[in-house]
């Protein structure tokens, strides 16, 4: 099981890239993502695009981050451009472990560094954290994304030049 | 040369995805990153980051796509997760070619589609651009952000446990 922790969302300003770092811990194989802040919009949204792409991804909003640290049952890892090196932190993962994945929104407070098992940068170079997930997980699943089966009612054909989505029971452009 | 095209940028609505786009681009490996809107915020904002963490990354905005397209001299990517397999057409460009890659804010017209040498998928699961625009050039360049070296004012050294940052004459934590 792997579980995004998605701290410091503030509503108005952060619900884009929120958006995408719940769709990037589906996407590349994250089974759950918890936001810390109450918001039901960003819930609803992510519940409407797995109807329709599939998988059994879960998103829970309104959390007490330090509950869920305490009470975590296996490794915990915070996502930082401060963070030690990527490749030998993953080395260092019991695979076996429940992952909380860490990942902050603008200035993370101290408590989370402390209290995560490993603190690791995807580069230490500033850029997002989502990209930073995007590659934690291809890294730590190995690449399981471009494999993965989501089953669901609409499927995307891969296509060079137009897009064709396949609906259940019909095929369009 | 690596030009990233962000098309579509709405200052308001898009800034902090822009942003992320545009940090994602330089560090991992592209040379500039073109934004089709005016936006001079946005650009100060980039600008003062390459300062600080060093590097010889571009950024140009409010410029004209389609004219872009049409004098580009080199091979024209758009990534979309309604295009074709992300190893299979990586394979396929010249890689002395100069690359320009179009990445979208929402809807995308056709005419990128039918522009593009090549429509590119990073999974055909809905996630980001920002982490397709990450995964794509960590594929496409096979890692060279994990060497890079920008030599700014600012470096962060890589920690398990605190920030350290080194400034040009003086560490400090």
């Amino acid at each position: 099981m792997i579980t995004v922790l998605r701290i410091g969302h503030r509503i108005n300003r952060d619900k884009r890239i929120t958006t995408h770092v719940a769709l990037v811990a589906r996407a590349f194989g994250a089974d759950k993502i918890i936001i810390t802040t109450k918001d039901e919009k960003i819930k609803e949204n992510i519940t409407s695009i797995c109807k329709k792409f599939g998988g059994n991804f879960q998103i829970e909003t309104g959390a007490d981050p330090k509950k869920i640290i305490k009470q975590w049952n296996g490794t915990i890892i915070h996502l930082t451009m401060y963070g030690d090196n990527l490749k030998k932190s993953i080395s260092k993962i019991d695979k076996n472990d429940d992952l909380l994945i860490i990942v902050g929104a603008e200035k993370v407070p101290p408590y989370f560094y402390e209290n995560a098992d490993f603190n690791i940068s995807v580069g230490n170079q500033p850029h997002s954290e989502v990209a930073a997930l995007a590659i934690f997980l291809d890294r730590y699943l190995n690449g399981k994304w471009l494999t993965e089966q989501f089953n669901g009612k609409i499927e995307i054909i891969p296509s060079n030049k137009r897009k064709k989505v396949l609906s259940k029971k019909e095929k369009s452009d």
